[in-house]
């Protein structure tokens, strides 16, 4: 199984491509691939440049991909969004199952991975089997977050990629 | 495979109920189960009504549903929310592989199956591995909105009903 | 000023009922129009009530009107919808400066006001110049939550009366 | 009036730029300064750029801004939300009577404007007393959405503006 996590956090190495990390993990990938969007550099801001083309391919070529973002203005960042319109709508991630994840410093935004990333990976053509999962950036470590999601909804993401 | 389709327009035997029951057809399942919401009256308003908890039972025991709605306000009908709220949170869809379908009179509102009624489904615990389906009331039972939907996500809906 | 406070709770007499008086009383309405929906029974579920009929007529007559619902399932209620569905789109609220008003036992659905119940009242055609707002159910009668939203959008939502 | 057009096009001086001058200008400023996002560059992809600090300036002090996007994914583009990110939550855009528009190819994302991107908008502190607005690409500078959108809701915005 081919797993890609995806962090959209301005900030290099950061909580949230840990978090993506660790869920890829329970869900049975060690290791994933990790991209870290800002890595990427300016090529985001137009098109055409072949390190984001090579990041595209990378993510459109997985099984699994988990999609991290921190929690700005109520929802994802700019920056994985900038990544994400690169992506061919329809057609860019599809046979891709996806995983939506959000980090946020309070509880207060826990709607916004299920009503704001999911349908842009949906449009994007992938396969969203569970509910986005919001976790708190100051113990997505600690907490039981992570492991219980991966109880509920492990099974069903696994069917989803068994069906390619 | 147990299909049920539930239909929430408040006009009884219409074409919402119609284009359910067309979708659950090519999705495999003939006939499926039917439940025209606005069957059960009065007792959607209050709790504990026996019809109305005999239809829950109903839909929570189904593999597949399909979730049929009219547009009304640029959403899914009260009606149908109004029966949508009998099911527990998180528990009520459990298993359920869930289709949300709306119809419109035009294209304005074909973001409102997937931003608005696929995450009340969600929340109730069910699998939505599928994009939320939108059609045109004046063409759904002559155009390929159906056809292409069901070669599209008919497999991903089908793996997905196998996980549980 | 003409001031209603709609309650969309299936319990009669709630305290979303409550919590939308005080509300429309720190607004400076005292005392406002009640409209308890629950109250409308099984009328809503249909067309022409004539009792459904008058309470459309008297919100749609409000200078300002607060749309107060319970957290179902992660939004409004189906009993408050089925109300709103009354209106005629884009006209019904027309003039009416409106205010989205969710309770909910927990902050994990703080979004819901201003992600979905406000679209619904933009559509009937309200002006809603303030966001929406989520108060704990536990709380909102001890908390500083009103009085702080009061404080902050209460001159917005003036000027917007002023401008009929 | 201090009127700012904001445009979130990653192609400089594009229709949604000129679709954002037109719109300002009916609605009573000639000419409002333009912001076109994707002229500020790199610096966007960090925090502390001069360039882009400026230009966050010069929008929270506008009276009226309007924030005019492309739809990309079924929604606002990531170079808006990049720009919005800079903003500080519930201040950044406090006192700025902010209009949603979007423009697209067809009429299917007509909702995204109101549920997507005026969201944003509003946990920035921005008052927004009127829906959003899409128009299409193809006519948004020869058919009537935009003369009919000013009529309708330009004494809201109006109105809101006055009460600073």
């Amino acid at each position: 199984m081919k797993t890609v996590v995806v962090a959209g956090n301005p900030k290099p190495s950061s909580r949230t491509l840990d978090a993506g990390v660790r869920l890829a993990g329970l869900l049975g990938a060690e290791p994933p691939e990790v991209l870290d969007v800002i890595a990427l550099g300016p090529g985001l801001l137009g098109w055409g440049d072949p390190e984001v083309k090579h990041a595209v391919e990378l993510v459109a070529g997985a099984d699994l991909a988990v999609f991290a973002s921190p929690t700005f203005k109520a929802t994802y960042t700019g920056l994985l969004k900038l990544f994400l319109d690169q992506f061919a709508t329809g057609e860019g991630l599809r046979g891709v199952v996806a995983v939506p994840l959000m980090l946020g410093a309070g509880p207060a935004h826990a709607l916004a991975p299920e009503l704001l990333l999911k349908p842009v990976l949906v449009e994007l053509g992938a396969t969203c089997p569970a509910p986005g999962l919001y976790q708190l950036d100051s113990s997505y470590d600690t907490d039981s977050s992570a492991a219980d999601y991966v109880r509920r909804w492990g099974p069903a993401l696994t069917a989803s990629i068994g069906s390619r």
